[in-house]
């Protein structure tokens, strides 16, 4: 499919084929040495990691009206739509090597809007050298929607879940919590380097990656780990003009929060500066034998199909 | 979650919460003993095959509207949104292992139909062994949208694609084609069973299932080989009440269609029957030097995006 330049703002998604459509979005994929077929064929197939690694997996999705206005910028959904599913990577300590994309569009989306779309879920995997090996489009009578689904590998060692949190542990986040809404939650740029760095270095217990806040998710970490925990609500990291309760309840942060032994969490403060110094790390509590009492603190972390409160 | 027999009908997704909701939907999805961790976690986190099998991707999507019609029976739509990318692993002739559900539905949806269309995933993924990992849902101001990601594995002595027919190959096609949208199209079983068979006692050259309709779908596999085709129109194996037309152009058949050698065509006519005795194998007509003239033949296969000529 060539579009000539002129008429591309003006071209809608019903007057192209699928294929051509698949054919010219992914043209521009430049397909890693590990992939013996992309996106023309049935199935997308790719080299396998040695077996002594775990092969992880991810999907997740962006509707427009719910986490992305009609009016953002089609390339900064994109990004965002790559990289909210490769945060969950740096929240397992995962590398990623390949992703599905999804889009569902009216057919009178704009095919340029889609083009700046894909630009941005390029972007997004090339950071992290993801190669997009397959997709589907269909069309919809409502709003739009991206889902990006990512396959890669753990080794079996480095391998971090939410549910191995030990009492006594120190609570850590990366970064600055709160304000996310205002901009950062379409550009940011998942921890997996960080991530990864921790798990060469340290025995991290427990981690996740803040998406709905740090009020829903530390109870999912403390109930997954079947601990409780206490947050120093002063020591919270807050962005510059968000205040505690955003730093809870806003969401979208897209930090690690982990959990790890206090006395690698003394070393491990000295040494992060080091190696991140651009990048605060923040202790800010830890986790206590199992209660209830501490999970009404931190209600109010944004949940999906919940009304707020 | 327990939901008392007598409210389940009248809950609606936005009373509930998204975890609750997962917990609940997952509940009792049985992981297999590959699977390290499941939906509970950031990421599913499972077990890989032997590095000298190819890892296999596949997604694929089912819109309201588009797929399916908003009275359409719940469990007849997950069975389809869970088959449509396994008949994609059977073109590839490809071992279905884990799979990834995302669900966008409006907050309205009654929660008994969401729990209706898991048992649905649920039932199809059983059928061929495959786990349901992880998966994701948001709300949406729009029509339902379910996606079905499955990872899985082909030896790479057994991979087929649609590239390598030859001019000469006989060109076969399982079932009877045509006529499955009023019934077939929801409750249909992909040919993995068969397909395994036939890459594991014979050499196939190119292979693909039939989704939208022969008329679309063979010119891929024809342009995907850089050959031509002849069709012999009487030979269409017709669904009964179906005419040629219905055959070319309606798609959603999910048979197989696949390039073979004459001599082993010769073979597996006389083994097939033996083997499956049940299922139709019909030979249609030929790979041939590379034409234009034939894809004009077979126009109109229903093509997403594009409005009916």
């Amino acid at each position: 499919m060539k579009l000539r330049e002129s008429a591309r703002g003006r071209i809608r998604l019903g007057e192209l084929g699928e294929d051509r459509l698949l054919d010219h979005l992914l043209h521009r994929v430049s397909l890693g040495r590990a992939v013996a077929v992309g996106p023309s064929d049935d199935c997308a197939v790719v080299e396998t990691q040695a077996s002594r690694n775990f092969l992880v997996l991810k999907t997740d999705c962006v509707v427009e009206g719910v986490h992305f206005s009609p009016s953002a910028n089609a390339l900064d959904v994109g990004w965002k739509a790559m990289m909210r599913p490769l945060s969950d990577f740096a929240a397992t300590s995962a590398v990623p090597q390949f992703a599905l994309i999804t889009l569902i569009a009216p057919e009178q989306t704009k095919v340029q809007w889609v083009k700046d779309l894909y630009r941005g879920l390029r972007q997004a995997a090339k950071r992290f050298e993801v190669s997009i090996v397959g997709g589907e489009t269909s069309s919809t009578p409502g709003p739009i929607s991206i889902s990006a689904s990512v396959v890669g590998f753990v080794e079996r060692d480095r391998w971090v879940s939410r549910r191995d949190g030990k009492v006594g542990d120190d609570l850590f986040v990366t970064g600055q919590l709160g304000g996310a809404l205002k901009q950062k939650h379409l550009r940011f740029i998942p921890r997996i380097v960080e991530s990864r760095w921790l798990t060469k270095n340290f025995s991290i217990h427990a981690m996740m990656d803040l998406s709905d806040g740090l009020g829903a998710d530390l109870p999912r970490l403390a109930r997954a780990s079947k601990v409780g925990f206490k947050i120093e609500m002063q020591n919270l990291p807050l962005t510059r003009g968000a205040n505690i309760g955003n730093a809870i309840s806003e969401g979208e942060d897209y930090e690690l929060l982990f959990a790890i032994s206090r006395r690698d969490g003394n070393r491990l403060e000295r040494e992060w500066q080091k190696k991140f110094p651009k990048l605060p790390l923040t202790r800010i509590g830890s986790l206590s034998k199992p209660s209830t009492n501490n999970s009404q603190l931190l209600r109010g972390g944004y949940v999906h199909f919940q009304q707020p409160n």
